[in-house]
């Protein structure tokens, strides 16, 4: 079951790299729920629109995963180069390297419910 | 073995609540490495006598977690008034509630590394 989640998780991300929109229903529920905000199917794809669109050069790569069914849990680092004001810092272009500790629940195959912490801390001291 | 690795979390829970610092090494080896720091056993135990003298109430209560060897991932929800500054942020004894999203790498049955994302910006939210 690990093994399955983990695939299912790397095609996910594999997804996000490819900002195949249209694939984005296989794996994400209609109803989805992001860190407590119901942004359904819809909004969550405008959320990563959007962060592809402020980071152009923005890859998902997990460096850590743990799947332990309903669950996955990522450890996501980063290293790009957000256009502006990103997470309210102002980033401009400059190279910043972080990570985002996730969980997701995963129900009737799709992520129905992720819960994200992204490591601002870490930006902020890139930036200094 | 996830159930294993879940009771040898809870056990570490519960240590960190009793504020059992002379078992502390039992869950944490000597060389632990915390977000790329090497604290070792007795920098990560002043890491966390330093969190319950900030925090007088400190409870660390993990709302989730996915156990798939060698990692522990798990979400640890707070609910807490920090006395001071916590973080950088003027809280000075207001209840604050918050996430920690974290992974831990097992080895030879102790934690050997953490790496950890506090959610800065929801405590950040929470005192405006």
């Amino acid at each position: 079951m690990a093994s399955t989640l983990k695939q299912f998780y790397s095609d996910y991300l594999a997804c996000l790299n490819a900002q195949n929109w249209a694939a984005l229903g296989s794996f994400v529920a209609d109803d989805v729920v992001h860190n407590e905000h119901r942004l359904g199917l819809s909004g969550y794809r405008d959320m990563l629109m959007g962060n592809f669109a402020d980071i152009p050069d923005l890859v998902f790569h997990a460096g850590l995963v743990a799947a332990d069914a309903p669950y996955i849990a990522a450890r996501l680092d980063f290293d790009c180069r957000p256009k502006g004001t990103f997470l309210g810092l102002a980033v401009n272009g400059r190279r910043v390297r972080f990570a985002e500790n996730v969980f997701y629940e995963i129900t009737d195959g799709k992520i129905a419910r992720v819960w994200s912490v992204i490591d601002k801390t870490a930006i902020a001291a890139a930036l200094r």
